[in-house]
């Protein structure tokens, strides 16, 4: 296993930044230039630290909760409404409050969604993106084929009210939950063991559940809609997407059992111009459990775009 | 609503019978012909009280717990191997074990499937077969389109071995999950309310949760079959099933927010001879929701059939 260093970084810093009166935490850290790093679910903040110690040493690095996420604000119960294009907003907002012209964008799951909007809707702001296991609407009827209907029960059971109180009754029901959700889809099986009880404690904060769990009621539709698309006798459609014009790069972990590594190739209809890569040693959490051949992996792509 | 008797009637037995060194508990009552009722997920023997309380005045009725269920054995973790086949053998065994010749079966959700294996493997077992809301392998894709995607999530979450953890973690946890399985998918929203602690208390029981789930696990790759065969690209294949010749009543309640009553009519693709009527006024659990409209339907079917 790669060293992974959880370790706060002595430059660490916490904003606070009022977005719509809401308030959005990004911890900050490194100094050159900007690389935002968006997280995925069921993870905040602290999820980029392994990769953060590495790429501070010459950019900045921010990393924001999304809203309802970390130690951001959130929602009193699962809602509607924050789904990609409201974060996305959030990230301009962001850059722009920085007082960045463009920066590089590092995403993972719930991230890559909202990033894919901001590239479409907001090109300037992006400079270029790095997606680790890049979920995308081409995705489509493969998360039901294959026995993989078994594998995404949980993106139906957090959308109802009372999965706060099933996984939410204590500690040790959300930790059962959340080891499911991190330890169980990672192949390096400790790669969370240094930080597994600041998730328990993260997720059982006040609304976080609740918070967390918007995400899934929010992209409902949009869910149902990719998959469901593709399920009429009449066979797949030709999806219609305007493409990311952007360089970027994907370095997809080869035994994620969730986002499943063969899906990488659904990318090419999204993006005009990525570098679709397999990370050979990790599951879901690439970012965590290969740090190391991670921040190697991009190093080569910045320099290769010279950023 | 209905008046739901849940009164143990006077003369109810409970009988352990010995099939392969397990233990089956079969509760019965009444006298006359023999009617055999078999229950769904999450039930028991129990779950038949208030349609049995009306049957029993002309037939003797059986309401047998299946292996994992209520007062029978239960394996000790979640497995696989206790099918449709495997319990349709001990229902067989039972009828022999009774000394009847046939019976007529009455059967929601598990029980169906348990059911139309007998009828269809052992069809001199059963004169006739009435099945609440029946689900059956036409049902196919239906299972996930128009959103019922998000219908579905426990029958992968309860495959996981840990589930039983999270669910089973204590009384309050198990009431969560089971009123979400109970009471918010019946349309009379008080049909539960006698019963609903001794419900809990039963599923609480030692290996009763794992018992049940193993339902789940062994029917994962019929389940799997039966929804991806119609994903391909060429379109809906024409099922090739045998059909069941004995005469059938479906009484399905039109409000079932899982086994959705539009699905009745696939019925005729397995059943050559085969009333197919809505409840009207119930939703999942039409046996415990409206039983006496319930037991007025079927007693009208049994003098047709003149049993």
């Amino acid at each position: 296993m790669e060293n992974i260093d959880f370790t706060t970084p002595e430059d660490l810093q916490h904003h606070f930044i009022k977005l719509d009166g809401r308030n959005i935490h990004v911890a900050v850290c490194g100094s050159g230039k900007p690389i935002i790093l968006v997280h995925g679910w069921p993870e905040f903040w602290m999820a980029w630290l392994p990769l953060a110690n590495q790429l501070k040493q010459k950019y900045t690095v921010l990393m924001p909760d999304l809203y309802g996420f970390g130690k951001s604000d959130k929602p009193e119960a699962i809602s509607e409404g924050f789904g990609p294009k409201f974060h996305a907003n959030d990230l301009s907002d962001l850059i722009t409050f920085f007082g960045f012209e463009c920066v590089v964008t590092i995403t993972h799951d719930v991230g890559a969604w909202v990033i894919q909007d901001l590239m479409l809707n907001n090109p300037s702001k992006v400079f270029a993106g790095i997606f680790f296991n890049c979920p995308n609407s081409s995705i489509g009827t493969r998360w039901l084929t294959d026995g993989h209907i078994n594998k995404i029960w949980y993106q139906s059971l957090i959308q109802l009210d009372w999965s706060v109180n099933l996984i939410g009754y204590n500690k040790e029901t959300c930790s059962i939950f959340l080891e499911a959700m991190t330890k169980d889809i990672c192949y390096q099986k400790h790669a969370f063991d240094a930080v597994f009880d600041s998730w328990v404690e993260n997720f059982m904060s006040p609304n976080a559940l609740a918070g967390s769990f918007s995400w899934y009621k929010s992209i409902n539709k949009m869910r149902l809609a990719s998959i469901e698309e593709n399920l009429s006798p009449q066979g797949i459609k030709q999806p219609k997407t305007k493409l990311i014009e952007a360089p970027c790069l994907s370095y997809w972990g080869k035994h994620d059992p969730i986002l499943k590594s063969e899906w990488r190739h659904t990318l090419s209809q999204h993006f005009r111009d990525i570098e679709i890569r397999l990370a050979n040693n990790a599951g879901h959490y690439v970012h965590i459990e290969t740090p190391l051949s991670s921040f190697k992996m991009i190093s080569t792509f910045l320099e290769k775009i010279k950023y």
